[in-house]
């Protein structure tokens, strides 16, 4: 398929390099004020080079991108809150021209789910979103596979910032802000932590998740929302002590979303360390699934975007 | 869809059980010797009581089930080994009327894979075989999502029966033969517990994925296959005091295929315990994807035949 990339980060960068692999040609790549645009293949690695010498990724605008001839548009721009732009208009202008949509930017499937599935119903085109949940781990592909009617509950460990700290906290028996410093200069953490420490993150993913089991409806507004910033360094040592740990878990059950530190067992499923993330769901003849791996990363991500690219129908 | 369900053991009963639930209707049911059909849907209640009480599921032959008016044809008779039969035969019939052909019968995909690829290719129906591999985990699926040449390696533990035997014996410091007899009064080992200890069965699902990994070529005659009959319960002592544990590792890497005990940190991700599975691949540029759950039982393989079976495109 010929994809045009919005967004130039860590995923849509690793969406150009990886695409050809998958057998896909990149035809524009836009960043935030720039694009770079060829209906026969963008050069990858000129584009990459030219984003970082120069802070741009072509002489084309974003505009260019969005109205050359492309059958899929993969949203990776930053993801926002709220009203979801830029992200959601680009969504709708692909949409309205009969294409596909892969979205890694989880803003329009959790702040505007309703909108889009209703400008998709009235589409050619067809919009996926596995890269929004949980990176490489194919969360939503497999709640489609099970049936999501036969889904009772999703539970699991989300945002891998939050849970490498917990993890440093719990083994080395540190405080909170001098961990974050640590995943700060390691680059695990951003500069600014609040969008993964407060729970922002997770509970955009249990809102997709949602919406999915429960066929939407939900915004980051339905979820009850609690963070790890307040944890005292000696609650993981007594809980440690215990035989426990806290991980921050997102949980979408009955109709409720809760994101929040809990207290597990130490070496329960759910206690995945580092930046891993685990998804479990209850099932009503399956019983429980688990699926663990890498829940963020440029590679990881662009990895479950290409997936979704591989399930959409030929145009 | 219309299912015709070859097999009235816990799989087949289960996927009659569980068909209308997922939207489907079983026209037909078979064991060893008896069948029941009704085009316009089997009683199920009836058929299983009247197999409960006379030990046949109708006044039907096995051939009425075959040639009845179906979509999809069930494969749930018992795996066998060498030509597969009868299975492979009742998927050959299948194929020939251009039916969809779901098996959860392993002996067909496991030691005639080539053949049965070739009799899908002259075929309008499609073959699926999710059931095959760890019950209700979506391994294959999973592998057909990351594409299965990017994924590098398969591992993990694929037989429930001899899990739950390391398990007891690793917890309770206890010989093999105590828990093996133990594991037969739960019914959790047969009576003939060999395909189970000696590793076969875990041996049969490594070809599958081996085959699916690489294309086919692969039989049980290409595995590498130890069993845990000869596993010292001081041996797992001595890993128990060391932290770690012995779990029967089936592994696909670099087109070998190996089956056997394996020492692993008792806290590793690979350490499931009871009849509990669990499937680890590594991918190209997703990183490690590890899937557990529960690899056998008869709603569970059901709920992967039904999943399958939703995969199938529309006749």
């Amino acid at each position: 398929m010929r994809l045009a990339v919005l967004g130039a980060g860590a995923v849509g960068t690793s969406v150009v390099e990886l695409a050809g692999d998958y057998g896909h040609t990149v035809v524009a790549l836009a960043d935030s004020s720039s694009a770079a645009v060829d209906e026969a293949g963008i050069d990858a690695e000129a584009v990459l080079a030219r984003k970082e010498d120069e802070g741009v990724v072509g002489d084309a605008s974003v505009a260019d991108a969005l109205d050359c001839d492309y059958d899929v548009l993969v949203e990776a721009t930053p993801t926002t809150l709220g009203d979801a732009q830029p992200g959601f208009g680009h969504v709708e202008h692909a949409l309205a021209r009969d294409r596909h949509v892969v979205l890694a930017n989880k803003g329009p499937v959790a702040e505007r789910y309703d909108e889009l599935r209703a400008l998709e119903a009235d589409s050619e085109g067809t919009v996926l979103f596995e890269a929004t949940v949980a990176g490489a781990i194919p969360a939503l592909s497999t709640i489609d596979d099970v049936g999501a009617e036969h889904v009772t509950s999703v539970r699991g460990v989300l945002n891998g910032t939050a849970n490498f700290i917990l993890t440093r906290m719990a083994a080395e028996g540190l405080g909170y802000e001098h961990v974050l410093a640590e995943a700060q200069d390691l680059g695990v953490a951003e500069t600014d932590p609040s969008f993964d420490v407060e729970g922002t993150d997770a509970a955009l993913k249990c809102v997709i998740l949602a919406n999915l089991l429960y066929g939407g409806g939900y915004t980051l507004e339905d979820a009850e929302v609690e963070g790890i910033e307040e944890i005292p360094g000696d609650a993981l040592d007594l809980a440690t002590e215990d035989g426990r740990t806290v991980r921050l878990i997102g949980e979408v059950v009955d109709g409720e979303i809760r994101v929040g530190p809990r207290l597990i067992p130490a070496n329960g499923t759910l206690a995945v360390t580092g930046t891993q993330n685990i998804v479990q769901l209850e099932t009503t003849f399956a019983g429980t699934l688990n699926i663990s791996g890498r829940g963020a990363g440029g590679p990881e991500t662009a990895s479950a975007v290409l997936a979704d690219v591989g399930r959409l129908p030929e145009r």
